[in-house]
């Protein structure tokens, strides 16, 4: 599958420096992407972010969202950025540099792309990383890991651009039955599956928050197209009126 | 010739915000470089970055030296980056991209190479230019060519590390007779080169200093080694001599 046509939004998620912002947005300038996402940011970082002297395009042109879900909705390929610090992570690691080989291999030509980074202090919440197909990280020295949040998006930038899987432009919305459904129709269809598993009693209150980041994991894997996602809810759609019928006939 | 050996000094030349040399230091040490020498900063930008809290054990331990000479003295290769956008350049201009390749095709097991930027505003004056064995552009969309120096360092740390041309530790300083030249023996060698010049009313005084940028370039260019150097360095010698001599006779 050529990754050639991917087209890349960028998104910061709960940044606490604005320079940090207005870095990321110049670099993003610099290597043609233009779809720059803020979650939740604090507002007066994103207020000196917007109003600094000489903001880049990109940035003014850029939007805050309050959470990550609404910043990845129309994504259909998710790709986190970790120091990879941490362990269990659960999701293949891929070093920056073989992300394009990645991506050549295993996202669909056209793909609606995001590319994800944590916040400077804490990176990214497992709850985030849940969102991912797969985490890049970019390998450092292990004397000093940590990268700066302006100069690793400058770098992750300059890999896909060198590596020429940016589309200048983004494709128009498609829904088409065979390609790949988007984080929206996935997190649709996971609202439907929790409320049947709530319903079972198969998520125990203890382990539901940690289960239900494994169970979006294993949703994201499936790599869904729009068609299955549409017959599984269905199917979903079926058992729950089933279980809300017996139940009302128990009653 | 393998360049797996390759050890690296970071130049910033001329740089007017401390922010820009903090995050420079900041991203060699990500990368693993470790020698940074910086060329007439001005003094606050200079004491603001180095006293900056949290600063890098490479910043601590950078050196601010006088002029371009002193810090690329030791250097048997000498690279500097450019955003590409000056004509006339007149030396081979490589995407940062190709520069693994060429390192491997062009630069000696073990030399000593040294990786230039320029200020902020201005990038690598000519005459500094005429240093350079050649030039690194970082390809970046022409609607915003121009990288924040901090960002361009990262990126550039990134791509040797990438590649792997970089040696942990600096070689140890060698001069045997078969190895390239650093750049202190050709000055030297240049200097009496112009000195035999002007006796010889070679050099004009008008187009001067641009014959010297050329000249500056063509020594580069024979990549000579410390013995070539010597014997070269030996005639010149002669050559004054005889000038000196011959003038003598005539008073």
């Amino acid at each position: 599958m050529k990754s050639s046509g991917l087209s890349w939004r960028i998104v910061l998620v709960r940044p606490r420096n604005p320079l940090n912002v207005g870095a990321a947005a110049r670099a993003m300038a610099n290597f043609g992407f233009r779809d720059l996402v803020v979650v939740a940011p604090h507002p007066p970082v994103w207020q000196e972010a917007r109003s600094a002297v000489g903001a880049e395009h990109v940035l003014t042109s850029a939007r805050a969202v309050s959470n990550l879900q609404e910043a990845v909705g129309e994504a259909t390929l998710v790709i986190g950025t970790t120091s990879g610090s941490r362990r269990n992570l659960d999701r293949e690691l891929l070093p920056l540099a073989d992300l394009p080989a990645w991506l050549k291999r295993c996202a669909a030509a056209g793909s609606r792309a995001a590319l994800l980074f944590g916040s400077e202090k804490t990176g990214l919440a497992n709850e985030e990383l849940s969102y991912c197909h797969a985490l890049v990280r970019i390998s450092t020295s292990p004397r000093c890991p940590s990268m700066n949040l302006g100069q690793a998006v400058a770098v992750c930038c300059y890999e896909l651009a060198r590596a020429r899987v940016v589309s200048a432009r983004p494709p128009a919305a498609r829904a088409h039955l065979s390609e790949p459904a988007n984080v929206h129709s996935l997190e649709h269809l996971f609202a439907r599956t929790v409320r049947v598993l709530d319903h079972t009693g198969y998520l125990k209150p203890k382990a539901r928050q940690a289960t239900l980041i494994k169970l979006r994991r294993l949703l994201l894997d499936l790599r869904l197209t729009n068609n299955e996602v549409r017959i599984l809810g269905g199917i979903l759609a079926q058992i729950e009126w089933k279980l809300e019928n017996a139940e009302q006939k128990k009653e």
